[in-house]
């Protein structure tokens, strides 16, 4: 299980709540300082794996949300901060109380000097970055975000220890590419030196077993269990896993894998030419 | 004509009706004895082949039915048995009575020692049961649900006689993958050294002319019969199978071909580059 | 021009309504001799070529015409002759009075002797069928409905004069492979030695450039001028004509095409891959 | 900026108001001594590029429009001049003032002697035209319209300085090729010598980012521009550019992208085999 930076419980009370350790979605923000230390934060609370977020670098062109505000008369500010209510508006930074009252609504934020930050991003990331995060970073240190060869081979070579293939779900770019197209791109990168995951779009167990098939460590997922959690609460939550279990076996069954190892390229087949 | 394990009618009835015998559609059940007494029923009624049914492992996703069940409001038991109704909710097992429950309406099943037996499918299918059924088998055996090149080369090891190229009518998995497709790897696997037989979308004279040319042997067909029963019973029978016969005949008259042993593979063109 | 045995004028009143001859596309009928008469017809009234239909072979499987019958509770005996009442039910012999009755409405079946005859092709047209017609015809002979390389070839070792790659409109079979992509297939097995005409598909000026692009001599149509006829008569023809002699003229124009001649192959791109 | 020579401005006009000079777009009419002197007021006007308009020959087949006019039953004519009114009903000449009519509502045509126009294009322009142009223009001369790999080799030849790939918004013709498909070809044949820029279907900053890849030197808008014009007016056209620049700044800090001259053919993909 990973936590977002930006969620809204701590990396402590989620830990205790589980009983077991989770991993950090890291978005570092653009003063150093202020990554450092959520990393250092998530570390002391025992988390084996730090996942730096390259997926959403500072605003995305979220037209759906914008045009559905021009609908909702209501004001945003009525629910939520207004940092939320500008970036709601396509203006991330428009309101009055810029990241800090963004901010003192995450607690993973809470206690930090804020006063220089103003995106979850910074500005100029790059692999000196990642570099300087590598050895900040005592735990594993995975990339998620990654869908190309070349990005995976850069990786690997600044001692990364894991890539997620993600596109944060598609919203965040609009080239339209799956990241079940990226998967084997950023597989031949990793050329088996380190793990590599995938999320984005599974949404069934065929399409864990077909991230598998493509070589994939393991599969994340986001949007099903939010579904479930808005639906049911926690019951909906164990629900969407059972569902994600049972189409795995059922497939595993009818494909005759007797062990997820056993979910290899050779049952992936092109079309009839 | 193939009669399935779980027909309504039992095979020496079938037998007698038709004046002619019957293949015989195996589910083995997950209890040896089990299958190897039907197989022996089979033969007894001069079955001249088994075909072992590999294309639906113990249960499927049936996502269709299952939402249809929150509509319709009556309950299954009004009119089917108890194991029905759990199976048509997603649990097929959950029903009061347990498989004999269902089995009592299975006239092949009937005067067994179902006891044991909780699934038509052994759990545990692989090559060695295949080997240990071919070894039991005294006529013909078929394996009806191949769909890979590799499966089709490993059951002419196994000395099966022939393959039925079949996904369950596309309901038993999600790849959506047509027969058709299928068709051509399964085929190049048996080398010619076994016949191979196709089912699944066959629906038009034309789809039979396709299926031929490309190196079926032969095609088999289930929902069509199915409607035209539904529909005007016998007649409907007879009404779909005169179609299927004078389709093929108008697409063979159109195309030149004058027999059915000269539908080859020269027939199939790709698409314009 | 070209004017079906099945016209509904004959090719002498054609001709001399004209005021120049007519290609006459011929269906033989099942009995040589009426199809050696219709062909000697055509000749006497100097037509340039006979072009023998094989792209409808007898019978066809149209669908949309025989569901709309059953909707349509007219009889259509009231309008059209019993032989096309069977046709129209998909019977298309079933009509009391037969072949004759259907005849009777054919000017150029008028003053043969039908009384063997069953339908317009042959059951048994074979390449012998068509050296025999090459020996009869002493005309230009030509073929319509070749869509393969090898049967294009064929044809020209038979001396035939000349190819048009047609389906029949496209409901004669239920490959919905249209003819622009058995095309350049027809062409090849040609090889320069006979031209090769093409209809079916042909709605635009820009549907002509693209044919002759691909090394069509010449375009065939049936439907536009059908559509102009139906809807303004001889008005509707000629606007039907003249709309496809400016599009023609409008995309040569933007091609930079000079002479009709000068459309060819290096107007075809792919897509980009 | 690129002014049309049939601009409801003058290039006077729009150089004041802008304050800055900006390139002609070349229509030159059928008559050599008309084009040239619209060329030579450009120059007078300091234009730096004169841009020879290839994408639009003589008339196009704009059915749309045309059905509307039948659905419209307003009278072009009480708003436009009746060379329009013909050119609306697909008949471009037929009013009855003409191309002179037409003209007196274009600045650029004003004070020249139109009698012998009857066009906005030579209606015989060929490369000998392009050669007497280069001769003429005293700037940089390019051609807007160019989408094969011969045409822009033949440019190169001819001493253009400059390519745009554009299918005059994809209305001029009908072959759906896009002229993002067009690009690679054309930039292969202007092979590095000239630059080349691209128009057409350009609508996001996704957009301009896909073009650059490819090897585009810059993108051109056109209705963009019209859209945020016809709506807001001036406000209108620099939200367009800002949304333009926003999306392109968004998508190349997705990618990773820090300058402009960064966007290369590595961001380019093709679909998973």
């Amino acid at each position: 299980m990973m936590l977002s930076t930006a969620g809204t419980s701590s990396i402590e009370e989620v830990t205790a709540a589980r009983g077991t350790q989770v991993w950090l979605q890291l978005y570092p923000t653009n003063v150093w300082e202020v990554g450092r230390a959520i990393v250092k934060r998530a570390e002391a609370a025992g988390s084996p794996a730090i996942v730096l977020t390259v997926d959403l670098q500072e605003g995305s062109n979220r037209e759906t949300l914008f045009r559905a505000q021009s609908v909702d008369k209501r004001e945003c500010s009525a629910c939520h901060q207004s940092a939320y209510t500008g970036y709601a508006k396509g203006r991330p930074r428009a309101g009055a109380g810029g990241f800090a009252q963004y901010a003192a609504r995450k607690p993973m934020l809470s206690g930090l000097d804020l006063s220089k930050v103003t995106a979850l991003h910074p500005s100029d990331m790059n692999w000196d970055f990642v570099k300087r995060l590598r050895d900040t970073v005592s735990v594993k240190l995975l990339i998620k975000g990654i869908v190309t060869r070349e990005d995976a081979q850069i990786a690997v070579e600044h001692g990364v220890d894991g890539l997620i293939v993600s596109n944060h779900g598609g919203r965040a770019e609009e080239t339209l590419r799956p990241t079940i197209e990226s998967l084997p791109d950023v597989i031949e990168g990793a050329a088996g030196k380190i793990p590599v995951i995938v999320d984005g779009g599974i949404r069934r167990g065929t399409d864990i077993f077909k991230a598998l098939a493509y070589g994939a460590t393991a599969v994340g997922i986001g949007r099903p269990y939010d579904w479930g959690l808005a639906a049911f609460g926690q019951p909906g939550v164990e629900a969407v896993l059972e569902i994600l279990r049972r189409e795995l076996r059922t497939i595993m069954r009818q494909a005759g894998t007797t062990s997820v190892d056993k979910i290899t390229r050779n049952y992936i087949v092109g079309r009839l030419a």
